[in-house]
């Protein structure tokens, strides 16, 4: 096997693979300050995640016993660097490594492949479109310290790929999935149906700390229409709040009811922040929000697909990466620079940075120091 | 006087043009239960103008007086037209008509003297770039009560432009502003400050309903960021928000005193959701936040200018009619959907619209219908 010299890390968040991971997985999910913040956590955390697990144990059971998530970023994956390799020759030959925050394989998994197949030259790259703090700033906080925990610190040059919500290859695969989701309509009437983009909701208090992921969401809806040109209607709402706090809205679920109250008959929901299909594609978006449709009187409630393994967003996946080691950058201009109300030290930080051009030409070496 | 062919109503909040405005203003600005909904409005209404009344007769006070808004909307309309008048000789002569919402000139003084001239063609053109049901969607309402109440509910086949969030023109004169505004700063480190894009807050509950507002904004954020092609970090906040309820963050004041905190020493505020200055750029960025900024240790806090008269801002303006007239559509395709959680059956109608090509067909008349 050739020695691989690039090798690129895919962060998600990942799902469990069979019905025994889903205790583990909820565990970790509450434990993480980064994307939850609880009282007591060590004692809530544990106590909410277990009272929780039944729960989601029947939701993975009624999609197939697991999720399908680490299918689909394998797949991407491979079609990611069979097509980097033709792409970008100088950078070849190119291996992926998955790398999810709250079941196998994670950070450590991904770092211990990687030193084996040899690889220097690393590209940590967000499998979330849109940057928040609690998806990919918690992957790439843990990500460091699980270099850290291996004794792996120095063991690559790194560079990031911290978001891509408006990338022309994304976005292009991305109105794809509206196309063929509004396929399932009657031509007749296909017009009419309203477009609900869903995204993942976060607290408002992330969004008050300055999160930059609902500007960054907003644009790609735009973008993506725009590259429709369909004259349907459209809205962006927000999925999956849990708990006490106040979500960012509107809520997906209570957009739905209130179209069909009004009387809508036609909505097509399309997941605008996922990738590839998983718990809230599957069982929230078809089966919970389909119930609730129904219910509602929509009589025409479809689904857009996930981009999951569709060539054209392996395209995409291969063309973001390509574009990003021709740029020689060590991240985007937005990575560096905190959440204004940020109080976590780790955040938006990188181990051994590549040097850029302008580095070497002794210029701009301060923006690159860790820890600003 | 040449009789006008086209008559274009330019819809905004409007300000006092002198001291003695700024009660009746605000008696009608809190009157107006499309903006704000308070119980026993008819009493609370007043009651909260009058006791805001100094406090804000001091700021305009301090801006010279009065709002200037009335001076640079006559300015963007004569601009505006003469170049129509250019761009669109079939339609031509067109002429501009000022509908304030809560100052005159208001929506029966820009009826009357469309009428008086001979206007059968009239356009609705918000001068608020992104959509929101709190500003131009209040704005479309009065204008429609107002046809009632002056007895030309007749008199006009109408068209609406009700949002341009990333008409190219309107993006490149922002983006103009945005490299003026960094011009400010020494060449040394101009690429170190943080560009704070600033949108008009809104209340949650606005939010909750399924306003396009956020989404629109932050579109036109990423177009002008992408546009600008320069290397500093940025984000989005929202402003002006008062009284006790819960509005869409993060707040502009807050994040000024954060990004002070951290030690940001360089800032620069620039205003996406208003075209020209007002109370809120000229007193609350100018001199409130500035006067957080300097107690925050912010040494260099900047605006970039407002659009006003900027030639630039001119040809956009011609450049969204222009486009809207060859278009021969009534309105957007976002229009006619009222947000999910609507309960005004006023939203988002018109009167007498004009006839397109499709209806002439014989086709998709329904969409047009009023109180679909």
């Amino acid at each position: 096997m050739t020695k691989a010299k690039t090798g690129i890390v895919m962060m998600n968040l990942g799902g469990p693979a069979n019905l025994d991971q889903v205790e583990p997985f909820l565990l970790e999910l509450f434990a993480d300050r980064e994307i939850i913040q609880l009282p007591l956590q060590r004692w809530l955390g544990p106590f909410i995640a277990r009272r929780r697990t039944p729960k989601v144990k029947r939701l993975y059971q009624s999609i197939g016993g697991g999720s399908p998530i680490l299918g689909y970023t394998e797949a991407q994956g491979r079609g990611m660097v069979e097509r980097l390799d033709r792409l970008s020759p100088a950078t070849a030959p190119h291996r992926f490594y998955v790398a999810f925050r709250y079941v196998p394989p994670k950070s450590e998994d991904a770092l211990r492949a990687m030193h084996a197949d040899g690889v220097k030259r690393a590209v940590a790259f967000t499998q979330y479109p849109q940057f928040s703090c609690s998806t990919t700033g918690s992957s790439l906080n843990e990500l460091w310290r699980a270099a850290a925990r291996t004794g792996l610190r120095d063991a690559f040059e790194w560079s990031v790929i911290d978001r891509w919500p408006v990338h022309d290859g994304f976005i292009a695969a991305m109105t794809d999935t509206v196309r063929e989701g509004l396929e399932q309509f009657d031509p007749a009437d296909r017009d009419r149906a309203v477009i609900l983009f869903s995204a993942h909701s976060l607290p408002l208090d992330v969004i008050d700390r300055g999160d930059s992921y609902p500007q960054e969401v907003g644009a790609g809806v735009q973008r993506v229409v725009e590259r429709l040109g369909a004259p349907n209607p459209y809205l962006l709402a927000y999925q999956s709040d849990v708990g006490p706090v106040r979500w960012l809205g509107p809520s997906t679920e209570q957009v739905i009811r209130r179209l069909g109250a009004r009387g809508e008959k036609r909505v097509l929901v399309v997941p605008i922040a996922f990738t590839s299909d998983h718990i809230e594609t599957l069982s929230e978006l078809d089966r919970e929000y389909g119930e609730v449709a129904h219910r509602a009187g929509i009589s025409h409630y479809k689904r857009a697909p996930a981009l999951n393994d569709r060539p054209r967003f392996l395209d995409a996946l291969a063309d973001i990466v390509r574009e990003h080691l021709a740029s020689g950058l060590p991240y985007s201009s937005q990575y560096r620079e905190r959440c204004a109300g940020c109080s976590n030290p780790q955040c938006r930080n990188i181990l051994n940075p590549i040097v850029t051009a302008a580095q070497q030409a002794g210029d701009g070496q301060e923006r690159l120091t860790v820890g600003r």
